[in-house]
């Protein structure tokens, strides 16, 4: 299958985290955001909501959005769980997600690490930051309830839920939201990482993770 | 089961209509966000992350965020389509209303209409209603693609997208955004309230779905 992506969009890594976690070999077809890639018409015949990532499917069709995504690779793997009980708390917390937890991070870190374009103290981004915090210690508590050796929605096996939440909180340092006030949160990313085809936003070079100094 | 709820949630509705339309009784319990009944340690037992809908299942435990419950009260109904293809696209249109098209047009609503408490002209409010608008035009251009007698997702049987897209598309002109602009939302939005169980926001009184004089 075909993944459009940009070098440095969350919502594709966790895309390409899943298929990697999953053995799902995926070919990228990566476009550039400032060459204006994704408002070219060829771009919006495969991607009508003009974003990525897309799945190109093996019918040729294709699939928006990463929630979408993340539920068909993880088809026929326990990532997505087997218990109508434990896929519906799987969807509420990539429900939080989208709704309450990538937003405000994804833009603290688009334009105060990327862009560099917006000023930190303004109301707008500091009300990202509080926003950013409170879904951070949401997440936090949620993995403390949850318990040591057990996943932010499921018990004995990660999710797509934990694929959901990965890339946003572990970049949250880029925009200026340091991790250390949640703990459970760093022995989960830690874990996460720890497990057979994690890949970083850079594969091969994992260092360049949370670099700021350029963006595609 | 009961459902926690306040009198005027656009994501309760969204649980109250799939409850109805699958023909599971639910049991309100109305909550009052102005007599602070969302900061108080009974409901935080119940709802940790402090946010209505939450519904308490059978077994006694609780499910929160609306994406979680259209899931769980769709199962074994035609809500929740089949293939795992099909199943991806209603997720993908789900991840869509969740992180492009509520946000906006809730923030519109609630302080435009319900607190009264924003200027319009603000740049703030002008983005919200210029997402608003941008989600609004891509829902119309996909339920034009779809056809006449198509769903958002589906194509023979209505889904949990369209149930969970309809409360803030139905109740965008209360936040000052006219959905005349968007004729294939209009004829979507009529189609699904003929539909058996469809119940208004304020069930026996239709006519105050859209009024701004009182709030919950």
């Amino acid at each position: 299958m075909i993944l459009y992506d940009t070098l440095r969009s969350g919502n594709a890594w966790k895309a390409r985290l899943m298929a990697a976690f999953a053995g799902i070999p995926l070919e990228r077809r990566t476009l550039s955001i400032d060459r204006g890639d994704l408002a070219r018409p060829a771009f919006l015949d495969v991607a009508p909501l003009a974003h990525v990532p897309v799945l190109q499917l093996p019918d040729g069709s294709h699939l928006p959005e990463s929630q979408g995504i993340l539920f068909y690779l993880a088809q026929d793997t326990p990532w997505w769980p087997a218990t109508p009980l434990e896929q519906a708390r799987v969807l509420s917390w990539m429900g939080f997600e989208q709704d309450r937890h990538m937003k405000p991070l994804a833009q603290l870190r688009l334009h105060l690490a990327l862009h560099q374009d917006a000023d930190p103290q303004s109301a707008l981004f500091r009300g990202y930051a509080d926003a950013a915090r409170a879904a951070l210690a949401a997440l936090d508590a949620q993995l403390a309830r949850q318990g040591e050796q057990a996943w932010v929605a499921t018990a004995a096996h990660p999710s797509i839920a934990d694929v959901a939440l990965y890339p946003y909180t572990r970049m949250a340092p880029m925009g200026g939201i340091a991790l250390e006030p949640y703990p459970a949160i760093g022995r989960w990313l830690r874990r996460l990482e720890a497990l057979p085809g994690y890949q970083p936003l850079f594969p091969g070079q994992p260092d360049r993770n949370l670099s700021t100094a350029e963006h595609a």
